[in-house]
This record gives structure tokens, sequence and C-alpha cells, in this order.
């Protein structure tokens, strides 16, 4: 049985998110729909890019994964077909797909061109449902669009890196439910500038020294519990999509406070990382 | 296998739409449960009658829909059972099947008379579930309740129009995730009384003249993107569900606004539209 | 088929829970997944305990509950799985389970120790799926963990009551989506303590003598619907929880203000009930 996600910007109000699955279903009786996320900031490509990047490979291979943000076509912004990572992606050729795709090369690409049959002011519904039907019941790209060689890229997504690799200027791309403050910086990508050596993270005049594996490593559990003074205390991980993300020990935008509201980070804000010359990270 | 949509106020915190699955699953094993919405605005009727006409027909006939808005029984408000286009409804009779029902005739109406055996501070999980399993497993609605002719209907949902039809007043009843302002002026009814001729929408000290086909048709494709400045301008759209709709491309309530924050528009404000003698619609 | 529910923080916008679907799908292609809420208060151990205990019994027995709050393993916060009434929970020992088993004794607790095998810095979906998805299969939790007799309490969940068993002292446990205000005050532990004497329940300056059977018994339904003026009125309850509850009838937090915003009422107030000597309720 196929598995066809979702993820939008359609909110947790309208019927927008309901429709397409009473739409799925009229096609297809025997599919599985998930809900990956419909509370994407209205037509927020970079927040669509980093959230399915994160789920899709959560997914059984085959599964076929709907995205609808800023999905009207118009001249400048058609729907494409992606096979990558054997997944199937459906979506407007906005940048959505350039986050993945710089990473993992697709299999195929085509230039969805079955909208001369369907009048429509609701493409996910129209356009993205028929195609992602077609494909769970087996069929194929090339039956619903054309084959093309690029995706249109995301700009000012990837960090820089000073020349004598001392430096890297990331950027905040995304702030979580737990305020946590999401960088553009790949643990791989750190790793193969650091070569080792220490560094120091800058984040506004926050400075961090050290990246922690998990949330908890900042507490001392030598400290009796009600002597600690870790809730609220400023930290830096590697997250489980293996972003760089400066979070907050127990963090709470509403109550306690979080990297986000402590620390005044928002999107795009710059952090930093400068490498120590001729000192190793211990 | 049946289909049962939930359409509530219930909320996205709350265990009550959970437990309201959780109990549809004791009663059936094989059926699927789709939620329309769980954020409609509490008690909102008019909110709940929007966004279950918009989305109930994407799904296959046969559906069933839960519609949880106001639901606790007594002396005024009694629960019933709707077949309407080859779809059921179960909801009470508060006013939320009269925006469907004005537009296709029910096939069949019952007030729902399973009471006596079940006590219950929670009706949607005890009486609409109970009621919804019924018709999933074929049961007709006359044995879980008596037909009744009329449904109650919803107050100012109808727009009105003058007498030498040079005018339609309309108001708003919807506001969506992007902050567009939905009328109840549809799409059938506009034409009707337009008659091909020219038009002036007003909403506030906005005035517009075109009703596009959708939202990017106010972007100018000839000129080069980054001297255009479309983002943030009004437009005048029927949107998907065939509603007369005030928008703003790309808009987001939160960062560039929307065309209920721009143009200052809320629920039950006036939108009206004036018809142009002898001049014609080009 | 197995049926796995999900209770997070996640909230609605990141991919967590998506993914979280995903590893599921991946592990068991015949299961059915139920949210039953991602919108809990980061880390909040009383609401997540007040939801599921709320939610759970819906269920079919057998059913399987995944919590992901405060999930991230420590040397004071390890994973466990239990059975209790039939059903299987698996979440952090932080609390969590201690509101349901303070009514219903486990039948089985183990402490799950399947991290050897696992680096994670996403436990809900690196080992509680797991752990879900082997008593899926109809595996018993002493393979996946070792047997301990006790869960770790949440803290003042139990209502104060004096030593002449006049007063009850409750408190605010939960805010739900309609500002009503839940007290702690379980019904039985009310009657236990009441046997059969008037009462008068004080929360700041709000006095309520009576208990309705539901929120619309507030309303005089002889009175002509546009001369009454119940919406907005005070009025206790035992909700479908059967927990105390403060609500405001037909209440909406952001228009005509709910028990919590009319109030004043939040989480960890005080609700007190003093019973009247010699006084019968009638």
């Amino acid at each position: 049985m196929a598995i066809i996600t979702l993820t939008t910007d359609f909110g947790e109000k309208d019927h927008f998110a309901g429709a397409t699955k009473g739409a799925i279903y009229s096609e297809l009786h025997d599919v599985k729909i998930v809900d990956i996320s419909h509370s994407i900031s209205p037509f927020s490509i970079p927040e669509a890019a980093y959230i399915i990047q994160n789920a899709y490979h959560s997914f059984p291979k085959g599964t076929i994964h709907i995205i609808g943000i800023d999905s009207e076509i118009n001249p400048e912004n058609k729907h494409i077909a992606v096979k990558l990572d054997d997944h199937f992606f459906i979506c407007a050729n906005n940048g959505i797909m350039s986050m993945i795709s710089s990473e993992i090369a697709p299999e195929k690409i085509v230039e969805i061109n079955i909208h001369d049959k369907i009048q429509t002011s609701f493409p996910v519904l129209d356009i993205f449902v028929k195609a992602a039907c077609h494909i769970a019941r087996g069929g194929t790209l090339d039956v619903i669009g054309k084959p093309i060689s690029k995706i249109k890229p995301i700009k000012n997504i990837v960090p820089y890196v000073n020349d004598d690799k001392t430096q890297i200027i990331g950027s905040v791309i995304y702030i979580d439910n737990y305020g946590n403050v999401v960088t553009n910086i790949k643990r791989s990508f750190f790793e193969t500038i650091q070569k080792g050596r220490a560094f120091e993270i800058s984040a506004r005049n926050n400075k961090f020294k050290t990246i922690f594996k998990k949330y908890s490593d900042i507490v001392n559990f030598n400290i009796e519990e009600n002597k600690r003074n870790d809730e609220g205390r400023g930290l830096v991980v590697f997250n489980s999509g293996n972003f760089l993300e400066i979070a907050v020990y127990k963090s709470n935008s509403g109550t306690v406070g979080s990297a986000s509201t402590l620390m005044g980070l928002g999107l795009m804000d710059t952090v930093s990382v400068n490498f120590i010359k001729d000192e190793k990270f211990v």
C-alpha cells in the first residue's frame, strides 16, 4: 500500500488539508496518508525545504511526498515531480527541493504537464493529487511530465567560509517548537573545515566553545537536583538532523524562555564559528 | 472501508479529538478517519458551515462527516443525521448544515433519538460516534432517529441585493490561514446579478474593478523579477470554493501582512459590489 | 492490526511527528497511527499526564501509546514501558504515568534497555518506535527491558483535605481549548469527602454552590432566547474526565472570554471547596 505525505502551509484550521485527503481517497482507496506539517509559515520555501529534508528519510522507500507551498502555477513557477533517494516528491519548482538535491543527486526530474486537461484554482488538490496517485499506482514520471535537468536553487542557503578557512559564517534557517535556533551549518561541513581545531561559536553576544552530544549533557548530575541551575542555560548541539543548533535546556518560549527569545535570535541572523590556530579541540 | 471525517472546535491540544478516534476504532476496526479541522473557533457555527461545505465534496460518496461544534444536547439543540449529495453528516441542529442545504436539498434528515440509552457529557464521543459507526456498518438513518423535514437556518448568511439590482451588499464570513478575506458572495450569485456589467467592489476604502482568475495574475511577468512590487498588493478572486475573496499576493499575516491585516478587514465586515449601468465588463 | 498513538510536545510545525510516523511505517506496514496531541506545552509533564489519562481508555484494549515529553535519556531520566489496564505505554520515567497509575495498578513495568545498540539524539524516533513496534508484533516487555517495581511520582497532584474533612484545597492542572479551568479534584474523591453535605466552591473571588450535570444546565429555557444572558456566565461541572471544572457557557478566550480569562485563573491556582456542617446538598 502506497504512502503519501503532505507538507504544506495550509494551516490547521482551513479545509485545504482535509479536502486534499478526500481527493486522494477519491482516486485511490488503498493508501496511507501522513501529515508531515501544515504549519509551514505561508510561502516560506526555506522552512518547507528544512522540514521535508528532515522528515522524508524516516519513511519507507517509495513514499510519495506532496509539498504544497507557493504552488500556484505561472510562467515562473512550474510544477515538478522528482525521484531522489528512492522517494518521490511533487511540488513547485521554487527551490523547495534544492536543499535535499544539493546533497543527493536526483535520479529523475520531470516538469509536470497534465495541466491542459485541468482548470484549477487549487493546484495541490487538482494537480499534485493526480500526479501522486499516478505514481502510487506504479505509473512512471514520463507519463505526467517532460524530463528536465535542473532544479531551481534556494539563495543563501550555504554558509560562507573565508579564504584561509579560519571562519564559517552561517545563518539561522529555522526556529523549532522549543525555540531552538537551527543554523545552516551541517555537521559534515563543520568537521571538514574544523580539522580538529578548537573553536568559538558566536551568536549576538553569546559565545560557546563546546558542542554537546545531547541537551542534558549540560547538567552536572553530581550536584543535587534542587541545587542545579541548568534549565534556561544556553548550549550548542548538532540536532537530530545534524544541523548546528543553539538551544536552551528545557526551554519553552512561552514560560522560561528559549534560545530564540532569551538570546534574541531570529530567522536570517548570523551565527559564526572562529577556529583557533594551533589549538586542538578536546 | 468506510471513511469518517472530523470537523470540530476541539483545538489541537486537548484529548477530545484523539479520544473520539479511539472510540471509533473501538466500535469499528476497518475504517479510515480523516481530520478536516479541529481549529474552528469555539462555538463558531458560520466557520464550521464554511469549512464543511468546502471540504466534503472532495471525499468519496458515502463518506460520513462528524461535525462537533456546540453539540451539547438541550431543549433547543437537538442532534441530527443528514443524508445529502450522497454524503452523511452528523451534528447538532444549530445551523451548521444550512449553508450546504441551501444549495443542495437533503435526501433525508433524522433527529437522533438514541440518547435514552446513553448518559453523556461528551456527545461527540458517545452519540455521534455511535451514529457514525451505525451508518458505516450500512445501517439506515431511520434506526437512529425520527425523520424531520427542516434544518435550522443560519442567520445573515445570504448577501443583500437592492431592488434595482445595481448593488450587492455582502459580508466577510471567513478569514483563512493566509489572511485572505472570504465573503458570502458566491460566483453563481454574483454572475446572475452582474449580467455582464462592469463593477466596482468596495471593502473599507479599498476599491477593485477586476476579479482575477488566480492570485499570480496580478504579476506582470514581463517586468524583471527584482523590479516588481506585486507582493503585498490587494486583489480579488473567486477562491477554490467559488466565494468572492479579497486577497493579497503572497500574504503572511505575521510578516508582510495580509488582506485582513493590511486592509483592516474582519469577520462580519461589509463588502459591497456596485454594478455600472450601460458599461460592459471586459 | 495494532494501533499506536502519539502524545508529544513536538508542536504542529516541526518535522518530528511526521518523521516518527515514517519510522513506524518503516518498521511495520500494517498499523494504525493516531495522534492524540502534539501541542502539549514543552516539557509539561502534568499536561501530558492529564491528556493521556483522559484519552487512552477510549481506545481498544492492546493499544500502544507513545508519550514523547522530556524523553532525552540521562542518569535521572530512564525510558520505561508499562502495561496497565490492558494498554501499553512507552515514555520517560518522569512522572507522566503516575496520574494513571495512582488509580489503576500497572500489571508490568520495565526499564527499557535496548539503548546500547542505538546511538540517538531523537529517542522517540529511535527508541520508542522500536519498543512500540516490538509490542505491536506481539513481543513481550521482558525482551526490551528489565522489570522495575515503581513509577516516578508527579508532585502536588493530589488535593489536600483538612483534618476534620470540612475543606478540600485543590489546584488548577489544565486549561482546555475553551479556556475551561480543570482542577485536580476528581468526582469520586469529592463525593467521598462530601458525604451529601452542601458546599461552596471558591476560586479567587468567585463562589459556586452547585455543580451542574452539563454546561447548558445554566440556561433557563423558559425565558425567550433573546432575553437570556447565560453566555459568559461561570459555572461548575464535572467534565467528561470526571474532574471538577470551572467553565463559562459558550466561552471563547479570544472573543467573549472564558473561565480562565474572565476569572483570571491559571495553572497551579488554588480552588477550594468548603463543606457546610449540618446542611444537606439538594
